[in-house]
């Protein structure tokens, strides 16, 4: 297994990522509703940005938890993707995507889904690498702060 | 709740929904293998057209199984989705979509990733409908045959 | 010119090429109907798929037929594109591409239209490779059958 | 049948339509070479263009003729598309859509493959409607001209 | 001229829009760095969901500002947009988004360009709607807050 | 710095290049006209081509000036752009773009914005290469004519 890179500082932005998408008739079905798969992926997408900003070397996506599509998503509503890293493994993050709906001409914000997805992090010749531990007294639900990376072992 | 069709022949093409895509360039990541979220996309435009097919009436995805990503795709590759309701509610219906694939330069099929969709039937005003009973006695891995759907009550 | 692989079964896959597409908001002009553009490349699409099934090598459309459009098709269509290899050539292939459209809301399917592809396998340094003959006592709307590939010859 | 507008000055633009494109990853197949669908969906969106110019009315696409395909466009290639109309009918017009390409580090222009496209006008309730006539003596790889459009009948 | 919602909240989402995108092979020209136009679409829409979120009415763009493209940004990079509101006339809105790039395997961020976005509130009719105003006690690259929005008018 | 080709004639193309494109759904925001940002994408295309075919060797954009949008652009519209090289420096190369719009139903042609694009040449490893001079004595609004190119030095 292949670590993580040996000198780097603490990640600030690694806490949260964020994805704001407006949905436009390019994304819609023909319902004029966001399409379930367009939600999908750009759940998927924010979580694969997540993990890549935690670790800093090649993630895949290896699994994903259920998701309930609580409500539609109409033309012309903003959506934004928030993505935090929720635990990790010796070489791998699960990461949480909400997704939040905001009407356009309102100001009330809605939690519309939420997605649960299992990146592994990849180092020299595709073999697994370490990544920086979520530390266990942070809150998954706050401001999550990782570990100092290892010192030892070469880049890939 | 509202019905389906009054009268409609049993629908030959409900048993298995096909649905073939290349990996070109335009649907990977930057390592050039098929994007998670495009692959979960696919999967649910597969399950939407066969459960419309089957009760032939406004669907909405309401949930998501879980899904595992054992392999990558990589660009170049002939993916195959085959979506079949195997279960239905009242106004629910249960598809599962295989995504298969297959090297370009090979014979062989290797089954990538399976996952489970459940789709809500609509009618009139968006109030659930009623949909066509899987047979119990049909494999779900064969010929589903959907049950003559009821006469009763107006089509919206 | 180059051989198809040496060792192949035959290709239960090469009967037929399923493709099924619904038509959403961006697939189609400002008439709301399925852009024509968009479903001949639907159409190569699946030609292209089912080619590359027949002869498990690098294939380019050399040439389309004449393709009559007799109906529209409205946006919230259901579309299957059924592809056949209906003759070969030493390196060429002719495909027989049609394209149903299934009203959501109806049980009917109508064939909208039809193409024929020409397509070549190219083998190494894109030299004009054999393929798979359709064997002239199979009905071409039947389920085609590819002989045995040739046995002779290095695989590129 | 419902004529074309009543009042309207010649169209000095109704002679050639021209549309360039790079052709960039996302347009292309996995040989990196533009995807025969894509040159299609371009020559037929050409001859939209050029239809609706002449006409001014809504046109559909009924008809593509044959076109040969004779060499692949590679990616980092300018593509230009020029249509033009080469005959009218009385609701119907036969456009000839161009495709050259420009490799983008030469000077060199050539001339890939060509399509005739046939389309028709339609008018109040999409009934076909009367296009201005190519003149007879207009040669047409010239400077077509369309006739003074008739100045008789309301428009839809 | 019409108003903006007569009870509303300060809206906590209004200080900063912030949208991650990942450059994938079909976001770049031939060279393989984000296309230019790409670039300018996504500033764009970060600054359309950032004055929308502002204001809570349809919004336009009227004018960009000069922009400098200090850099290539290659495929495989992560790309974050930002974007604030900067200064407030009666129904316009100057909105700044910055384009920042994250190397996938490093830890450091680069400024690789600024552009100001100038849009304007619509209401009823379309005629223009009065904006909350920015505080000038803010520090415009702060936390911006806007003013509580006026009581009177009736909502479109 | 490297030279332009040694050897090539005036090119005849690189006077005007023009893009017509037509406006679908599937380029509109949720008002049903054209993004401001898709606006900005087809501009920036369009300079690119005309710049790529002024100097054949690799652009890129490093500047674009203000852009004033007088416009919406409804969908259903015909749009052109219309770009030529109107100043060069060593390496540089100014290019205008104007974006006409044509409702689909009427003759008349409308201004709906420009924009100035300053793309920059480069030759072998990225470094900056001589473009053809555009003539001081052309008009920039009318035929502008390359010098010939130097004829010194190895192409990259």
């Amino acid at each position: 297994m292949s670590d993580a890179p040996a000198s780097s500082p603490s990640p600030p932005i690694a806490a949260e990522t964020r994805m704001v998408r407006a949905v436009f008739p390019g994304d819609t079905n023909h319902y004029h509703t966001l399409f379930g798969g367009s939600a999908m992926a750009w759940m998927d997408q924010a979580a694969f940005i997540c993990a890549t900003r935690w670790c800093r070397t090649k993630v895949v996506t290896v699994h994903t938890g259920e998701i309930d599509f609580q409500q539609p998503v109409p033309e012309g509503t903003i959506v934004e993707l928030v993505a935090r890293v929720v635990q990790t493994g010796t070489s791998s993050m699960q990461v949480r995507t909400e997704m939040f709906i905001e009407p356009m001409d309102q100001y009330e914000r809605i939690l519309a889904c939420t997605g649960t997805f299992t990146l592994v992090a990849l180092g020299a010749d595709d073999a697994p690498a370490q990544v920086p531990a979520l530390r266990a007294s942070d809150s998954p639900e706050g401001h999550a702060v990782a570990d100092e990376p290892p010192t030892t072992g070469a880049r890939r």
